[in-house]
């Protein structure tokens, strides 16, 4: 008997986009946004996101005006890791008749409310009826060619630097979804905690201190969106290298530990996702000055090395040397 | 009793429009792209669709490479509107598993065989699983700030020229509705007909003529996407100008009368849609140098007047003046 057809969830999502991306120009695949060349001295930089209610967001844990924040977040972050400025965005949004205009207006708002921060507007968009609620974002932005921060870029040699700390959206979630969890935490903690997973803040902020460096070589790196340990794996299979991570530098806030056990905590870093820091692969000096800039809202966790795999080094000797499990991310299909 | 907060079907699509119109900054709003200046010498335009199985396409009468092909038309025929030259697109998909891989590969070979005659390059996207085939598609184009054509610059004295054919869609969606329909066509008409529903063309060859004329003022236009008369009425609107419509000027491709009755040409040439043919309001000078470069495949069918008004007049007295009946297209909610 002939086999049937396969369908998309029997090849799953990475089989869909290794098949995709056949379709796409080879030198523009694999980073958070699209480059393209449209000037001499400016470089057009896209990105895309498509949210789907039930599967991206869901109404027991986020709002309307949440779903909007993050989604505007997540799209500038990806912007951020490419090193680019934000011009603007558009919405694609198809819903049932069903939804109430307000849910839609408070998406809007939450959009604008992270978008405004960064003087970017939303300048277009379709809307159309679907069975299912789906918000398709698209950013644009530009920056320098020489400023093009790419997951390829990374040499041996360089220092793995991180901006803010992760972890914190994971610990949100849990709080949103067990109420009950976090007991000692006070009201200032808890909502930390619980904006991070909410109200994530794309590293915008960091380009120009990075620019200011003036760094000599090509800049590797992207965000920690689909968590750290992802970020990490994806910059060296693109830069063909490998990682050594110091664990004793995973740190994150202290009030962590009133959420999870010790031994979680380290996992929610790693593997958490959704923080939308920064994980960029500088010279020890640049990280340094970077750090310096930032007021110390950055940390050095480890080193790049040649041999093709991500190894968890132990100062404390708690830990034997571990090679990174690499965690499939949340799968599609 | 409190009335229940409204749903987006008790606003309808204009309703929820003109809400979320309120999020966008004004000058951009009203036309097939946004324009962001982004250079001194170059404008960024974008723009946004979004297709919905069951809404935009159907297995019925869509294959996907024809669902692709339309959505990379569509958008293409919206930056040929604004003037612009094509950048790029991105896409923006989400699907059920159980979708045939190969009907995906089908979009995507539809959607770049339209995108490569004219170079465009796929250059990022999104996939995700949800419960309905949604296909979001992004284009980005670019051209001369002096360029961009625009809904709001019709002048009273410009004349209303329209490129190629209308009808001819509705015509071929007809054909593959009703195989019965027809009968008397050949099969070049009849493939003629059918091609121009499932595979229209963007008409961005137009553009390169149309600036060699260097018009001195800023040039009115849109596409024909939404039927022929309600590009007229959405160009009169924004320029606030009223038209004078010649019907015996409205005419299309001999082989519409086998298909359908004489009395209907007429209403499919007006409100068919899908032609994405031009629109364009020009000096008489220009209009007849433009029709004679694009060798006579366009035609004046009317002028600008400062009534606000859209009147149909009849040379062959066969019809008294009457007012432009005004579709209101589709509704979506």
């Amino acid at each position: 008997m002939d086999k049937p057809p396969p369908l998309v969830k029997d090849i799953g999502e990475q089989g869909l986009l290794e098949k995709l991306q056949s379709f796409c120009p080879r030198e523009i695949i694999g980073d958070d946004g699209a480059v393209i060349p449209t000037h001499p001295d400016k470089d057009l930089v896209v990105t895309t996101d498509v949210l789907v209610d039930g599967v991206h967001f869901s109404d027991r844990t986020t709002t309307a005006f949440d779903v909007g924040w993050r989604a505007a977040a997540a799209n500038l972050s990806d912007l951020a890791a490419m090193g680019a400025e934000p011009l603007a965005i558009t919405v694609g949004l198809s819903l049932p008749g069903d939804v109430l205009v307000s849910w839609v207006e408070e998406l809007y708002l939450g959009l604008t409310a992270c978008l405004q921060q960064y003087h970017t507007p939303i300048v277009g968009g379709d809307i159309c009826r679907s069975t299912v609620i789906t918000v398709s974002i698209t950013a644009m932005g530009q920056n320098l060619p020489h400023q093009v921060i790419r997951r390829s870029n990374a040499q041996v040699g360089d220092v793995i630097m991180i901006t803010g700390w992760h972890g914190l959206s994971r610990a949100g979630l849990e709080l949103l979804l067990h109420p009950e969890v976090g007991a000692e935490l006070n009201d200032d903690e808890r909502n930390l905690l619980i904006k991070a997973h909410q109200q994530p803040q794309p590293r915008l902020d960091v380009l120009p201190y990075l620019w200011e460096l003036a760094p000599e070589q090509p800049i590797a790196g992207m965000d920690s969106s689909d968590g750290l340990a992802d970020a990490i794996a994806q910059i060296c299979h693109c830069s063909k290298v490998g990682a050594e991570i110091e664990r004793s530098y995973l740190t994150s806030v202290p009030s962590l530990s009133k959420v999870v056990s010790t031994e979680k905590i380290e996992e929610w870093i790693l593997y958490g996702g959704e923080d939308f820091e920064l994980v960029l692969c500088l010279s020890l000096d640049n990280a340094q000055k970077l750090i310096a800039k930032l007021n110390g809202g950055a940390a050095i966790i480890g080193k790049i090395i040649p041999e093709p795999y991500i190894i968890l080094l132990d100062n404390n000797n708690i830990h034997p040397p571990q090679i990174l499990r690499l965690s499939k991310g949340f799968k599609h299909f």
